[in-house]
């Protein structure tokens, strides 16, 4: 039985911050706890948003998300939140930043620890409430300003999926105009995981069909624009697919991801590399489209239409062309993995969330041959 | 500023018509007023889904929906759920049905006239509150039950449409199995009309990409199984197909729609001919796709390729094509349309809620020459 949901209100245009101070208002949030990192406060987005606040409204602001939250983090920005009394979150960021602020609405909304809501220990039915949350992305890829999970690196080394509908923000505001300024390694690597997002989604087993066509809606829009965002960052029509692109992949990943998010999670979890979520989607994106395309063949026909290519094109080959053309690394190696990661790269691979809805199952020894052939 | 918002819970598969009582439960509905018609309830449909509630559930019937749902019938109705105390609506049928039940639920929350409510009019902020509705299509066509409109002739003889966030359903109970009944003529039809939903819904110039590409996954579906279904009315997949083309459709005619159902409304409304709505899209598509290609290029692309039609093929001649293979008239003076209807034609396409979102604007003359082009 297929059961359909649609999802959260989102503003979405050049301007669209000037909504933020409404739907604070509409999500009842007096005093927002403002989660970000220190990146996008020093670009000056966070002030972007806060100056259309007004003088009227109090914030306590968080600089400290790290690069891939961790539960540490949490902890930390929760007390604030509570010292603070704050009672909702503005998350104004990357992933990084919302998935942190979904994760302190969380805390406020349901108590801790973290760890009981575990969707794969049946966590899920542990999230009672949560505090309102209002997501302002500043990159184009992750999406979570739309989507019903976050991400957090637990104290025990585990990187866990949290999802529920409650983690949906009250409100998404899209505004391009916070990615105009953002580096060509980032606009590339994030926009490789939005493309990922509705790579995965169209391909996950999961009866959605509406979440298909938004998937392919949003993969013609990466397609047709990643290489031109990476060239010149200030080109808004650009900016505006891109943006476009990434809140369609979340809205698509309501049905699930695939091994390649299972791959990235386990690999992003290595602490003494901090590797960038988006660029390991990019690079292990190949060699999991290779492995499933046995019983993907109608869908690859129709991904191959979506992003233009002649039909009998390799899929495959032209994900890989197009990182070698907006300049991610051209594999796990350049990033710095060594040998001895992969071990625990396959056993956490299979146990993350995302493999359940990989299109084609994925046995240890396959998980080895995707890692291998990303090197 | 595109403002995106996604709509109701849709319980989709064979043998979903089980989920009618936990639905009727979540709603709050104790007593509730079965809205449906003669031929709907004499094919036993109507006894499927009362079946499925059990012996606890009363419930108040009315069959009495016309084929196009009127204001009269839409009086006559709520005057029995008022006498019969029932505290919300469960519509069971095709397009009329539904919107007759919507009518009704509307009166119920937020009182009468009807005709106050045209949006057309700033009717839209009168609505105050709608009783509380299931839907269950046993067509594949409107997807009303996904849907913030509903259509109603009124006694002045306006056809007119009536649209709020309000009156989607609280859900949708779409179950195929009801549909493995339904004749050829009425699933061509009925089919018709839910590709014209996703062909003038794509079209609208509204800024929706998540629409867009709902709309387009449900052509794909819709182009590729309305033959089978009207071949063999018992091929699962095409009766699946076809229902999922209708409510994705109507997901995405949330973009509004165009000249097609302005022509429709117009000419559905000649109380002598009482025709078919979904007839009477197919019969007018053609010519409207051809008065629309100057302004959809670049769209028009993205349709053939979801029809899988060669690049270059003309879609408006496809259509043609389609119609002629599933069986529909040829144009509408085979529907009995005269000549001195054209002008009362006209002159009500012009006025209608869907010209406003016609890709190209639409003066008298080009609802004339389109008229001509369909006779």
């Amino acid at each position: 039985m297929a059961t359909l949901t649609y999802l959260t209100t989102t503003h979405f245009d050049f301007g669209a911050v000037q909504q933020v101070p409404a739907e604070l208002r509409r999500a009842g949030i007096s005093k927002p706890f403002v989660a970000t990192d220190e990146g996008v406060r020093t670009a000056g987005l966070v002030e972007r948003v806060t100056d259309a606040l007004g003088r009227n409204v109090p914030t306590s602001l968080f600089d400290g998300t790290p690069g891939n939250p961790t539960e540490a983090a949490v902890l930390k920005a929760f007390d604030q939140y509570v010292s603070d009394g704050c009672d909702g979150v503005l998350a104004v960021g990357g992933g990084s930043s919302m998935d942190l602020g979904k994760a302190v609405a969380l805390l406020a909304g349901s108590g801790g620890p973290l760890a009981q809501f575990d969707p794969l220990a049946g966590g899920g039915k542990l999230v009672k409430s949560v505090a309102p949350l209002i997501a302002v992305p500043t990159t184009a890829g992750t999406g979570s300003e739309v989507s019903v999970g976050f991400v957090i690196i637990m104290e025990d080394g585990r990187k866990l999926t949290f999802a529920s509908p409650l983690f949906v923000p009250k409100a998404a505001i899209c505004d391009p105009d916070l990615t105009l300024g953002l580096p060509r390694a980032m606009t590339a690597a994030t926009g490789m995981d939005a493309i990922t997002h509705c790579i995965e989604a169209f391909l996950a087993p999961t009866v959605n069909p509406p979440a298909d066509g938004v998937a392919l809606d949003g993969l013609w829009r990466g397609w047709n624009y990643l290489p031109v965002a990476v060239r010149d960052g200030e080109d808004r029509a650009a900016r505006w697919n891109m943006m476009m692109c990434s809140t369609e992949g979340a809205l698509s990943f309501i049905k699930g991801l695939g091994a390649v998010h299972a791959l990235s999670h386990a690999a992003g979890r290595i602490e003494r590399l901090n590797l960038h979520h988006g660029t390991l989607n990019a690079v292990f994106l190949p060699a999991v489209l290779r492995f499933n395309a046995p019983e993907c063949v109608e869908k690859y026909d129709r991904l191959g239409q979506a992003m233009g290519l002649a039909p009998g094109t390799d899929i495959a080959e032209a994900v890989s062309a197009m990182n070698a053309d907006i300049g991610l690394p051209s594999g796990l190696h350049a990033m710095g993995l060594q040998e001895e990661d992969i071990p625990d790269l396959i056993a956490y691979a299979k146990k993350d969330l995302s493999a359940l809805t990989n299109p084609r199952s994925a046995a240890e020894d396959d998980f080895e041959a995707m890692i291998r052939a990303s090197l």
